[in-house]
Formats: structure tokens, C-alpha cells, sequence
């Protein structure tokens, strides 16, 4: 079988590390074409892989030798550039988040339903994490019982994307909120975001998050911790818990101390979950069948971002209401209308 | 120097723990007498240590034998317990909680304004845990720069003492409501008490808290968490993070598991802090110098219970209202008013 | 480029697992052809992938679909499969031991010096392991100062390969001889391997090795260790120590029992390592530079597992002596004469 | 029951540690007596418990206000001082070693086999660390299965005490080979001690032990180890093994490394269990009934240690031959001849 060609939009960090890993680690899809709008940084990211360098996104979204995208440019571009690649009848796999408001993610959604089929993937790597995959087989095999709680953190060593604290829920949280409903089985209803700082820049912040089986999460998120690279998550169930392990390799003992290294970044701490995600992704579209976080997962995380947002400006619970799930996207978490494959890794 | 010769009032588990870490730990002190109704029960305790037992608490108040008081009796006798201690000048370690109700915790404080000095003693035995102590110097010292949340974590087997829910934050979340104070050096002012259990006895509950120093703290309160007894707790900070390590001595690797045992109730789990607790506690005695946690924290902790309580039935923010802390209990966390001596260990 | 095409000698266990990795997850090469005596396992392997089954090594080897090849056949037919690889001009990556015997390894070794180039790489996929990389960078480093011990543990759950106990020094232990020099930077020079059992099958085994930089170290191989598959390492300096620590991505608390699941065999536990391995080596040989562990270390490995056999047998120290290394193979550990690229991936 | 009178002989780091834990945390025991060479320093450790200062330790030995005596004067004057003791009658505890060469270990031996009952424990605190305890506990359940293999590591960030090497043996060596035989229920047979460095101070040392019922154990002693104050020991078994853990209680996460300190040294380290060793001595004591290490456990661990010391010079293994337990000693832990009580804590 041939490989996968991709265009990969946007060479910046994100998409840059996408052009390697699918080059070093996907046997199924190599890299044929990258568009930036720096003519110089695109050729950058092409040029070692032998790809050609666009100088229009709509160019290589239509161009022949491309099979399949990948898009890694600014937020504000994704839902714009995801419709036209539907348009296309590209099979797409657009970097988190799908849109910067709900009606924009919803407008791809709406492209999806014309189009009469699933073509994009939303970049949630964590789905294919190793730690987060075996968090969610121990809670789907009832080995701590029913859950009742979840706890997640997610640090950061310094603020490096957010230039207001709302994208510290719209840019960091929204991983946790499609995340907890992936482990626990069950939508979003309610969100409420606080923060022990009153004014400026709120960072931390602490949210509270409720789903339709009765779980309630709590879930830090703080882009200015100071000693790196951290996620955590634990599920608390009846029976017991279960929760994501230190993941340094090895560990030393000099000058008084017993330490582990914290990684610095979340490209070196989920690089073998983008490997992975990259993987099947490349799978399924070979295999015509987009079955990953799905358009309708970009649309309902972002409703629970705004819901989050609203919230850290009112101090009140919001609701999280994305309405009903099309038919297109299969049973959601609580299994609820809709029938279909279910949209999980 | 004499031994300080104790009465022990309660010879239930708590009691009989205390009698028998007196007599095997704390070279200062020895038990002279116990009190419980059962008097069986009484000379169970009593007779290995050749204390006498007694038919009546207030005989064994006034008796000249006794130089100090230990209250383990239910909690629903101990302000008054602790009231006749006072009126008789006898140096008292209640057990927590002070009372059932802030207003009779408060009698407690009356009853020592009256006697125009500290006297008791209440038993938030945590502030002297290895962990915890270090947990605060850590934070103390500025290493993880400031504080601002804190993640607690409270669970136990089973459900051994609460008849009602409400009994999950007099009972067991007072702990966490006196010590994250003592930690972060500034006082509770506003509470909120959540579970996603939403009728009957509401099991987990998560709360939160914030302080006047702006940090905002999750506790988790689980009394049926299954798995065993276990304490947690994080304190996160613009540097940093420290948090209680696991504290089982050893670790096995057996049938495909590495493993540490985790303690099954908080005597075993707390022992070291109850022994290093009656130490400096009749050390202090011995000095005439009661420093430890007085009546004025045991109100506090009752007042935010109260209003855990509150928040738990009105699903909304309580505010902490202790009022004026007295001259006789010294600084406050905060280093309000009514100078003195600050009441930590 | 296009992608190596690989012919696979072996298609057992590890066979098919290189078949399926570098499939799934190798870019740079593809499986082409499949040899195995028995022919539906061959095809087992082969058709999933689209490679073709062969009937006969030496016509594999020689096919013109065939740019390398990767021996995973039974050990006694890899020094006469990696020949006849090496007189064919095939890049060849050979699954260690290189040779049930040093002089078998050697003449390995002869048939590269007459070639006048190096075409094998030996498969010690541990010196590509995440965790072993990064003890070697801290040693190489020299973070923890210099180097005085090393105490190394490898263990299985129950015995799957061996059938008598040299097997656990020439087929467990030769990880560990192959390793250590590498991380301390210095040949071995002598062995002795001991164990507690006296008679019959002896195991577990404990050996002791020096290097001719003055480092010794412990190595503990139990191939009935019951609980699980286990690889441990800790080197030991003059400023501090450096191990591997537990890889488990959870860990769970359930039953009064904190644990992380201990891994149940070692191609489960080294995926990443032979993951990294296979493309690294299909890396090289594209660019006909084949430079990770070669025949000359699997000669020395064999010469000290040897001299380790006859340890076992004799109770006495045997010196490790592999003779002059050829200057094909570079630099030695120690830096020796033969200068050249040194052969560390 | 009267407190037992203890004079204590030696006012340097341990006796002065002795004074303050018994003074402390021993209600069963107070110090009445001092002697240290030095008066100012006797005069240091027994003014602020009100005990007196004697300026000879025969005297002190002999004085009706002292019913027992710890000895923590230098190592050579141990067995002069135990003899004393046990010609008065007065029971003892001797701190590590019981004497400088296994001769005058056995004269101790002697003189209580002439006095005809236990006078002396041997100040091997280990026996009563938690963790230690603990592992024992593990190993006698059967848990691990048969016991193979022990590997047990001994560091000091640096050397406090040894001027030459054969004090690695004797002075710190030492504790493991009384440990290793109480952990896996049998007495050391032989003894082989190596060093990587091979002139000089010979630091570290890796020793490998046999027992008589199978057991190989490795020993790693490096006083020199740089980072801090280190004791390990991991027991391997059929079906498991089981390890003493980090015991640190908090851990923090600052500056890019999760840490946890390393303690500095053993008084630290092991304050807990010379706490449980002197209260369970004191209470033997008054109870006449000394059931702890005994003179013939500190005899043994001597021959031990000297036949260590031999083989560090001749590069052999040595033969470990104390002769035959007298009956006075009860079982040994093999169980072997001269029945009685056990002599374990």
C-alpha cells in the first residue's frame, strides 16, 4: 500500500514536530507538501523531508499530491482552513482547539453533516497517551468500582500561549475537558471556574466540572508554576483509585536529594502520544474510516470552554448544553441518540 | 521532676490509645486515672498501667491524683468536660472537636477568658505529623515561593463514625479546616461544600475553601473510599510544589505488582503524631506554658464546620465569621490582633 | 526515498514482533520477505504485511527485493545466516547472540574484516532503551562523579528459554555483559558468576565484573523470579548514584494495596527500545553507514559470557580476554588503538 | 513501677543521644548517672536532666543509683566496660561492636556463661527499625516465597569515622552481618569482601555473604558515597521480593526535579529505632528478662567481621566459624543446639 501523502499547514513548533514524527515514526504517510505563510520557515520544515513548500493553504489543500492534511496553524485560522478541507473532501486532522468559539467549531460540524461523512480528526492527543489509555481501561473495567470523583492538574512552567487568562480555558483546560468525559464515560453538564487570584491575569485557576453519570471533577490549571512540565490526573471510585504514575526513566540521588526530572515541555511529554495519534490517524484515513476525536468532540469541548469562561466572569455554575449529537458521530460517552462507531480511539 | 500524673477521661479506642502511648512513650507523664461509664470498660484501660479507675468524670477532675486531663469521652461531652476542667484549674487535652455546636465551643473560650488563662489543649494532633510539619516548613521557608492552592485528600475504609453526612465535615474535614490554615499562615474566610452524591448521605464531599491570604484550597472528604485510610495533601506555589509522600516502609514486588500497603485506620496511620502530641503536650503542662492548638482554634475550626454544614444543604459560599480572636490566644495565622503568643506547636 | 526493504529470517515470537514493528512503526523500511522452516508460520507473518514467504534462507538473502535482512531465527543458525548475509553484501541486523560460540562470533567478525566493511549490527536493543540512555548520559556526564559500581538485576517470571543454566549467563546474562561496559566506558576484563543454588539447575546467578577502568559491578539474573519480567540498574559514583526507575505509566490503590503492574516480559518492556533500534538501523543502512552495536561487540559479549560459563563451573575468576580489536570497529570503550567511528548508537 | 536508673558511659555524639531519647521518649527509664572522661562533656550530656557526672566509670558501674548501664564510650573500651558490668550484676547495653577483635567479644561471652544468665544487649538498633521489622515480617510470612538472594546497601556522604578500611568491615559492615542472618532465619557461613579500588583506602566494598540454609547476599559498604546517608536492602524470593522504600515524607517539585531529601545521617535516619531499642531494653530490663541481640549475636557478627577483614586481604573467601551456640543463647536461627528462648526482638 502507498503511503499517506500529507500537507502539513503551518510550520511553527507544533507543526514542525508533526512534520518529524510523521517522517521518523509513521510508516504509513510521509510529508509531501508545507505551507506557511513565512516562505522561509515553511521551506525549513519541507525542504529535510523532500517536501514541496506551498505558498497558499488553499493550494495544497487541492493539490493532487496530497492525500490527507494536517493542520498546525494559529487557532484563529482552524475552522476556516478545516471547512475547506472538507470541502475538498480532504480527510483532515486539525490541531486542538477546532475553532475559537463554539459557532465557528459548530460550522464544521455543519460541514461534516453536508458532507455526509466524519473527515477530521481533532489533535486530542492525550486519547492515545499510554498513561491516560491504561487510566481508562482501569476505570471501563470497574477495578475501582464507580467513579465519583476525578482529580487533574495541568502546570506548566511558564505562560507561553496565553495573552488573557480565558485562554488558559480555552487553550490549556479544554484538553481536560475532553479528557474526564473520555475516562469517565459520560457529557459535560455543568462547569464553574474560579481562581484564588481576583484580578489581572487569574492564573491559577480551579474548576469544578459535573457529567451526566454524577462525577464530580476538580481541575487545576496554572501556566506559571514555576518548576516545569506537569499532568496528573486521578480517578476516585468506589472501590478504590487509579492515577497517572511519574513517568521520568530513571532516577538519581545527588547532594542530599533523591530526584526525578520534570519535563520541561508537552511536546517531549506526550511525544510518544502524538507518535501514536499520528499512527492511526494515517491508519484510519488509509482505511477511509476517521474514527479519532471527532469534529462534534472540538464543537462540545469548546461549549464547555466558553461555559468555562462565562463562569470565571460570573462566578456562577454554567451549563454546558451542546445540544443534541447528529446521528454522524455515533453514541456519545453516555450512549445516549444517534447510533453509530463509536468516536474513540 | 515528677511525672505528670493523668486522668483519662474515655476508654474507648481513642482513650485506651492515649492511656497506652502515655505509658509506653511519654517519659513526662503517667496515667493515675480512668474514667468511663462502662466500668469494665474503664478497668480494662486502668489496670495494666495500675491507674484507678473512676465511677464519676468530675471526681476524677478534682481529684488531688490528677494533675492533667486527657477528654476522649463522645464528642458530645466534651465542651462541658472541658468547661469543668477549666473551672477546676486542671490542665486539659480535649480530644477535637471542641463541641458539636460553635456556640458551646465558644462557652469553652468564655471558660478560659474567665480563668484569665489558657488551659486546654484540643487534640488537632496532625500539626505535630512528621509530614505535616515538614510540609509547612516548606512552605515557610519560601521554597515554593507563594502558595496558592492547596489539594487535600481524606479518605477512610469504611464509614465507621458518621451517622449523618453532616458528621463528614464536623468530624473529619475539621481536620483539614484547622490545618490548612496552620499551613498556609492565614485564616479560613469562606467555604463552599459540594458532592456529586446529591441525596442521602452525601459521600464523597469536596470542598472548598479560601483564606485571607488568597489561597484557595480542594479537600476531598471520602469516608467510604474502599481501598483503606489515607491522607494527602499538596501545597502548590509559584516555585513549586510540595505534597506528603507515601509513607509505607517497605515495597514488594509480588504475582505482577509492585506494592506498598496503605494503613487501614488513622491510629496506625497517626501514631507517631499522637506519641510526638501527648510528649510536648504534658512537657508543656510541666512548664505551666499550653501552647499547643487551644480552644480558640478548636472554635474556629468549629465556626467553618458550621458553615461546611451550611454550605453542604444551601449549595452556596458560606462565609467564615469567627469574629475578634481574644489577646489571650495571641497572633492569629495572620498576625492580626490580640498580640501574644502564636499558638502553634 | 525509497523505503528498505527488508527480508526477515525467523518469524518465532521475535521475529514477527520485528515484522510487526517496523511495519507499524519503522518509516524508513518495509518487510518484503519472510523465512521460516515452517511454512504457515511464515506465511502467518508475511501476509498480513504483503511480504513474501520464503522457502529458503540463502535464496531470501540473495533476492534482489531484499536490500537487508534481520536474523530472529533459532541462536545456533545466526553466525551461518549472518555469513552468508555478509558474503551476499546485505546490511543485516542479527538478534543477539551473534553465536552460541566466541570462535563461531569470530568468524562473524573474519567475514566482515575480509569484506573490508562493517554490515552487522548485533541486536543489544537495550543500548536504545529511554531509560539506559539517559543513565548513560548522567554517568557520561559525569554528574554523579566517577563511577565505582554497578548493580545491575534481570529477571523473568518463569524460565521460557533456557534449558540448562549456562543458557542464563550466554542468553540473559550477555544483556547485561554487552551493557555495562558501554555504560561505564570500559571493557570488561574478568567475570565470576556464582549462585546460592549448588546443584542441578542453578538459579538465580549473581556475577561480578571488572572493567579495566576500575569499576565493578554486581549483576543478579533470575529467570524464576516469579513475580514478573524486571530490569534494574543503578551505577554508583563518587558524587552520587543514577538508577532506572519503575516505567509503570498508573498506579493504583485498591484493597489496602498501592501498586504499579510490573511488565510481564521483555517484549512488552523494551517495545520503545526495539521500536527506536529498527528505525535507527533502517536509518543507517540507507545512509550505507552501519554504526550501532556491531560483531565486534557481539564477539566480546560471547568471549565474557564464555568466560562466565566457565565461571559458573569452575568457582574461580576467569579473565575476559577477546584479544586486539580490529580497526574496522573503532575506538573501543576504553578508547584502545583501532581508531575509527566509535560503535555506539 | 519505678523508672529503671540508668548510667550511661560515654558523653560523645551516641551517648549524648541516648541521654535525650531515654530522657525523651523512654518513660520506663531515666538517666542518673554520666561518666565521659572528658567532665565538661559528661558535665554537657547529665546537667540539664539532673542526672550526676562521675568521673570514673567503675564507680559509676557500682553505684547503687544506677541499676543499669549503656555503654557509648569508644569501641576499644567496649568489652572492658561490658565485663564490669556483668561482674556487678548490672544488666547492660553496648553499643555496636561488642568488641574490638572476636577474642574479647568471646571473653564477654565467658564472663556471662560464668554469671550463668543474659546481662548484655548488643546495641544492633536495626533489629527495631520499622521498615526492617517490616521486611523481616514479609520474609517469616512466606510471602516472597524461599529466599534467594539479598542485596543490601550501607553509605555515608562521607567518612565520619573509619581511618583504615578494615573499619568498613567492623564499623559499618558490621550491622549487616548481624542483620542479613536475623533477616532470612540462618547463620553466616562464609564471607568474601572486595573493593574496585585496589591500594589504599579501599572504599567502597562489595562483600558477598553465604548462609547456611542457601542464601547468597551482596553487600555494598561506601563511606564515601557523596550524596548523603543511605541504607537499603531488598530480599529476593521465589515468589517475590520485598525492599525497604524511600522513607523521606514529603516530596517536593522545584526547579525542574520531583525530590525527595536523602537524610545525613544515621542518627536521623534510624532515630526511630534506637527509640523502640532503648524503651524495649528498658522494659526487658525491669521485667529481668534481656532478650535482645545478645553477647553471642555481637561474638558472631565480630568473627563475621574479622574473617571480612581477612578476605578484603587475601582476596578469598573466609570460612565465618564462631563455634558452638551455648545453651545460654538459646536457639540461633537456623534453630541448632542449645535450646531456649530466641534471642530476637
Amino acid at each position: 500500500m502507498q503511503p499517506l501523502r500529507i500537507g502539513v499547514i503551518g510550520a511553527g513548533a507544533m507543526g514542525s514536530a508533526h512534520v518529524r514524527t510523521i517522517t521518523n515514526d509513521v510508516p504509513a504517510a510521509r510529508v509531501t507538501a508545507v505551507f506557511d505563510p513565512d516562505p522561509e520557515r515553511a521551506g525549513r520544515a519541507a525542504d529535510p523531508v523532500r517536501a514541496r513548500a506551498f505558498a497558499d493553504a488553499g493550494e495544497l489543500i487541492g493539490h493532487p499530491d496530497v492525500d490527507a492534511v494536517v493542520i498546525a496553524s494559529p487557532d484563529v485560522t482552524h475552522a476556516g482552513l478545516a471547512r475547506a478541507c472538507i470541502a475538498a473532501g480532504r480527510p483532515v486532522l486539525c490541531e486542538k482547539p477546532l475553532a475559537v468559539t463554539a459557532s465557528d467549531a459548530y460550522s464544521v460540524v455543519e460541514a461534516e453533516l453536508s458532507a455526509g461523512k466524519r473527515l477530521l480528526q481533532v489533535g486530542f492527543m492525550r486519547r492515545y497517551d499510554p498513561g491516560f489509555v491504561d487510566l481508562r481501561r482501569t476505570v471501563t473495567d470497574g477495578r475501582i468500582g464507580d467513579v465519583r470523583l476525578v482529580h487533574a492538574v495541568h502546570r506548566n512552567a511558564t505562560n507561553a500561549t496565553s495573552t488573557d487568562d480565558a485562554g488558559l480555558v480555552t487553550g490549556s483546560m479544554v484538553h481536560e475537558l475532553d479528557l474526564i468525559p473520555w475516562l469517565v464515560g459520560s457529557q459535560l453538564t455543568a462547569i464553574r471556574v474560579e481562581s484564588p487570584v481576583r484580578e489581572g491575569f487569574r492564573d491559577p485557576q480551579l474548576a469544578t466540572l459535573w457529567t451526566g453519570n454524577g462525577v464530580m471533577a476538580s481541575v487545576e490549571v496554572f501556566v506559571n508554576a514555576g518548576y516545569g512540565y506537569d499532568v496528573r490526573c486521578e480517578c476516585v471510585g468506589t472501590l478504590g483509585t487509579v492515577a497517572l504514575a511519574t513517568a521520568s526513566p530513571v532516577s538519581s540521588r545527588i547532594a542530599g536529594v533523591e530526584g526525578r526530572a520534570v519535563r520541561s515541555d508537552f511536546v517531549a511529554h506526550f511525544a510518544e502520544a502524538y507518535r501514536i495519534e499520528l499512527g492511526r490517524w494515517a491508519g484510519s484515513v488509509l482505511a477511509t474510516d476517521v474514527t479519532g476525536p471527532s469534529a462534534w468532540d472540538g464543537y462540545v469541548a469548546q461549549v464547555a470552554a466558553e461555559a468555562g469562561v462565562a463562569s470565571l466572569r460570573s462566578g456562577a455554575i454554567e451549563a454546558v448544553e451542546p445540544g443534541l449529537r447528529p446521528p454522524l458521530y455515533g453514541h456519545g460517552p453516555d450512549g445516549g441518540p444517534g447510533h453509530g462507531r463509536s468516536s474513540t480511539a
